[in-house]
């Protein structure tokens, strides 16, 4: 076994997990499938249709396409709407997810090309797209960004962003992987966020931890276009329903626990300020998510998630990758059902020994 | 309800079915799924890399890749082998899954162009493949070819067939959706059929009845770029671990069966010779499938499927779409756990009723 593999077989047999929902089991993930579900055939029927309506209905889209993958949804959608306008440009952040975790599939699958607006270390504003001179055929925006910590825009920052693609006659498109998490920020309707975009791609096995799948919620006439991709990437399996059902199942279960995830994350991040050599970015947190940056080594981090690991309790067998300054751990730090079965005092205490206070 | 919508509930509630598996349920599906079940993280690891291993030693190749289905990892694969050969075109059969029931991903996606060889009505002949003047990327050839009743060149003509695709540099791959069910007429283990191929594509939800899925078997350098390309074209999912555990139940429950869905359907084409009205295609079969094509006009056949759903029995709601000449109905018998269900001479009884028979 490579220590690595090691590390990760010790996380496994942890009981009590501080990042998400934590480990859970193939027999707990397939328990959460109705034995009624109706099956679809070739993604039509059943579950797969029943799931699209609900998310067209949270989203207030007209139509949404249920897709076995983010990866595959949005190069698609962004092709849909680069080929209505005759453009083969996408305007995203330079972290966007495409653009460094996905092969860029986009580029060669589609012919699209990116280009990268702003600075990685922080959010897109309305200054970096006035700084593009090209019209783009899209503006890719993420919310929550996650490579920044799940930060977030303001509404009106959103707003106006939106209406610079708009003025370029370009279109407007969510990755809101996370939109689910963005939500109580707002402190506005799904479908008020989401009607700002043309497109929006949403995520399910994420923070409401499904089985793997999303939708791309839009117009009738777009959702029709990205399903007729779909087959082309080979996304339009005999079957989807298993997946499909399972997110269904989880809007039921997690939607709902986006607020209290939300109030629990600011509530550590205050409790966490107070803690030496541990940073909290953002401060404080605009969704259920944040990036926690702590003072330790490699040898030290691994020592601390072992000593803890010994009590049951899983943190992060390994950090974000690279060392974001020498004796610097970055983590990402998503509340779910996981961490919420903490009581909050002995989180601070967890987080603070991984930071090297005892 | 519109009339096709209503035929097919009228299928759904039947309880014996003349094709294939039959209906099964999704409480039904997810219970071949063991509770034991080790996850996977994006295809790594779990029920995922043991499939792989396990078909990877079943077709004899280096290694294998799992992937959601046969319309990404077929454009993948031939992508790849394209790429290393500096060429575009793929040849195969006019009816090839790939140029008329895929939406030409590989066009649109990877700009691979097709060469149709040979003629819709009978399967490709050394002598189509001599006609070819440009060298292709690849040869791509069905076994069993699904539209032509699950017709099957013999060994040699098929040895043959794959030296001329060597002798222009060309790469074999074979589209091995229903190998398993050619293996019988063969006689000859799958290892030493998939052997002849550079690459080698299975499915799983097919003659095997599991979710969907399928392997892409071939070279360690081969499987390790499809494995790249799946990432880009939204194949890595999150968790893939469901459609692999579903796939190694069903080779573990019915891969042994199909030499006895083999004997069946040749002896079923043998009594269905003195039934009138009614024709197999290819006689005698040489997989565990056949065509049937029956005297009846649509009216006649839809009275004669109600009649019989009427007592529980499904024959095809549907026939193959477009009358094959006036008055003919064809549609496709794959033999399986519902069809071996029934005693041959009630089976027989059911067929000859469809032709008109009393």
């Amino acid at each position: 076994m490579t220590a690595p593999e090691e590390l990760s077989e010790l996380a496994k047999s942890c009981t009590r997990f501080v990042h998400s929902h934590g480990r859970r089991s193939a027999a707990e993930l397939l328990s959460e499938i109705p034995a009624e579900t109706e099956v679809d055939r070739y993604g039509d029927g059943g579950a797969v249709s029943a799931l699209e309506e609900r998310v067209a209905g949270l989203l207030g889209t007209e139509a949404a396409c249920f897709l076995p993958s983010g990866t595959m949804a949005q190069q698609i959608v962004l092709r849909v709407h680069a080929d209505r306008r005759g453009r083969r440009t996408v305007a995203f952040h330079p972290l966007c997810h495409l653009d460094w975790r996905e092969g860029r599939g986009y580029e060669r699958l589609h012919n699209l090309t990116g280009v990268q607006v702003g600075e990685p270390a922080r959010p897109i504003s309305l200054a970096d797209l006035e700084a593009i001179a090209e019209p783009p055929a899209a503006l890719l925006l993420e919310l929550p960004q996650r490579d920044l910590g799940g930060s977030l825009p303001s509404f009106e920052e959103l707003e106006a962003m939106v209406a610079w693609a708009r003025s370029k006659g370009a279109a407007a498109h969510m990755d809101g992987a996370r939109l689910w998490e963005a939500q109580p920020f707002y402190g506005r309707s799904l479908a008020e966020i989401a009607g700002l975009f043309d497109s929006v791609y949403v995520s399910f096995y994420k923070g409401l931890g499904a089985l793997a799948g999303c939708c791309v919620g839009s117009d009738v006439e777009t959702v029709a276009e990205v399903r007729e991709w779909r087959r082309r990437h080979g996304g339009t399996l005999y079957s989807l329903w298993p997946n499909a059902a399972s997110a269904l199942a989880a809007l039921d279960k997690r939607l709902g626990r986006m607020p209290a995830y939300y109030e629990r994350a600011v509530e550590l991040a205050a409790r966490l300020s107070a803690v030496p050599g541990l940073e909290v970015l953002p401060d404080p947190p605009v969704s259920p998510m944040m990036h926690l940056v702590f003072d330790a080594t490699a040898t030290q981090w691994e020592e601390r998630f072992r000593a803890l690991a010994a009590e049951g309790i899983c943190t992060w067998p390994t950090p974000w990758p690279g060392e974001v300054l020498p004796g610097k751990q970055r983590v990402e730090l998503a509340v779910g059902d996981a961490t919420m079965a903490f009581q909050i005092d002995e989180l601070v205490s967890v987080l603070a020994r991984m930071a090297g206070n005892s």
